[in-house]
């Protein structure tokens, strides 16, 4: 419904889709997979929905991030202010500006067949179809942002996800930031963190260490041999060759990995 | 491959993907779909393919809702006769036309390497490749229904599953129309007639009492506690925040539930 | 990401999405199912990745089928010289030419926010956005494909997997293609091998002879009734009406099936 109706109010609008693997409420799985994406997206506007408080006074906004917020570059980001795009931002450099979107009027689109669809007026639980799909036409069309609504600071926005590693006694903390379909496991980590580290790491699952060898591709692992290598994002990702990693090592997303320098045991 | 053909024959055409998660032979939730996506639909021609009769007698059709049938804003229905377009076009407002469109002939788009892709002669299983699709790029070219096949009298068309709900003693006998990915279960009911009965009304799942109330989000919520509030159709669904009340309550599309006034035991 | 990168580089290319189903690294069946769709593919440029040597030297390559490598009609072949782009290329007719593409230098598309995202530089994991993206927008724009890489001899191509029927004592010995959503068994069987065999065959799934009635519909068959009927491909495929032969039966893609007249039994 949200490809209609930006049909219907931007039928010159190319419309990509980007992922509808997000579980159910996950914010912070939502703002990941649009902060992997960010830098490969084409100049327009980018709408993201995991919106558990649809319907409350969370905000609606339009966010700018820094330097591709004009000119035919121009790339913006619409959803909800509960933390879901400003990952993305952060990685476009930063955001320059944010607008707040005033709540639909119901209903927000002029729906065929009467309000609601027909069936009496609808509920305000949707507000991809009923206020950032709008949103979104009305900014691929040309509008100005500040035009849809209120200008607000951008340090009142509701923060991302915290991510990275972090420093401890004996090595570094990383969180497992996805799975993905083949059960790659993409750390929270910078593989320039580990320079100097040699040719394998050792991996802590809890008291449980494990040695992995650092290597460019899947298929440089013998079978069943763990890797780590430098994934399509840039981090540092725990790999089998055509198995999966999250189910042999028994990790998910938040789980919290120990990675040190491996040391040879004497 | 429906997707290829439009773009072979009405190379201009956008198309939009609206559902593709209805279960095999389920007429009933395609139907209800497509009838939920109708009212925001855009201007042009919406195909719905689900088809457990395909290449029997049963008709192929193009149906004309009322008002939408002619003009820039022309928006026209192609598919099976068994009742999987018919909601749609009640609630567009109802069928001013209907054509029935002739069996493929095959190959019925000329394949490439050959008849039925260098295998032979392809089966008439997949209508919605080789009926369908054409017809349905034929219109989108700014083709006449009645060109494409023979006029036939609504009142034959197979009607849709029966919906809404029933007086009964004591309340409302309600069916589950959907569970939505969130679970939330959408009912056959509109809101509106719960009219006057309070900020609670209990549902009864058979022998099995529970009390709802009423409110506008989710969020309104406390942790574990049964909503009842109007979705983004207009129609009343029960819920929880960030649970499935589908799963919560044992609720699945076609159960009944019967809904009535809630009154304070004494 | 694929569409992103399409969407950058060829800003006027209409992007279809064939198919996303295939598991993990089952090369095989991305090549079926590429294949399947070959012959209503609208001209321009096929992307395939299933590419489990993703980051090693097996090459990336354009195919140009035969007959279609040029003019209005052109449609390219892009991916992995794994053999998942034959058996297509030989659905259109075989191959005319192949060009191998150079690896990508990181970062092959000007990522927005910095090299690889912000995050460093981008791993040799994802060709899929690297390599076939950017050569299959560049051929989209109408690039020719030996500017791109370098002409290599099509008979050096790794092969697809081998596919068809063998005759053995008493029948043919078939292989299971593709197994549909709705549990329909395609088989590796010309239905015109059948001919003469009357209006029942016998399939033996090792040591257990079922007979299975030819239709031409699902419907055509009673409640339960195996049926054996030609597909949308133009292949022989074993059904049932709305139910899956392929959990009544317990078979599977690569599975063997032994196909025989059917004697009535004395």
């Amino acid at each position: 419904m949200v490809h209609s109706v930006l049909r219907r109010l931007a039928p010159e609008a190319a419309v990509v889709d980007l992922v509808h693997q997000v579980a159910p409420h996950d914010v912070r799985a939502g703002a990941l997979a649009l902060r992997r994406a960010a830098p490969w997206l084409a100049p327009g506007v980018a709408v993201a929905v995991v919106d558990p408080g649809v319907g409350t006074t969370r905000r609606a906004v339009v966010l700018l991030p820094r330097g591709t917020s004009e000119g035919p570059g121009r790339l913006l980001l619409v959803g909800p202010d509960n933390g879901l795009l400003l990952p993305a931002a952060d990685a476009l450099g930063g955001v320059d500006g944010a607008v707040a979107l005033p709540p639909a009027e119901y209903p927000a689109v002029p729906a065929l067949g009467g309000p609601g669809g027909g069936e009496g007026v609808a509920g305000p639980t949707f507000d991809g179809r009923d206020v950032f799909a709008p949103a979104a036409a009305a900014l691929a069309m040309g509008a100005d942002p500040g035009g849809l609504g209120t200008w607000v600071d951008p340090s009142t926005l509701v923060p991302g996800p915290s991510l990275g590693s972090r420093a401890v006694e004996g090595g570094l903390l990383v969180e497992v930031l996805w799975v993905d379909r083949f059960g790659n496991v993409e750390l929270g980590l910078d593989p320039a963190e580990l320079e100097g580290t040699g040719e394998r790491v050792e991996v802590d699952l809890g008291g449980n260490p494990m040695t992995a060898r650092r290597v460019r591709a899947f298929a440089d692992l013998a079978p069943g041999e763990l890797g780590l290598l430098t994934d399509a994002s840039g981090l540092a990702a725990l790999v089998l060759d055509r198995r999966s990693a999250a189910s042999h090592l028994g990790l998910a997303p938040r789980d919290d990995v120990l990675v040190r320098p491996h040391y040879r045991r004497a």
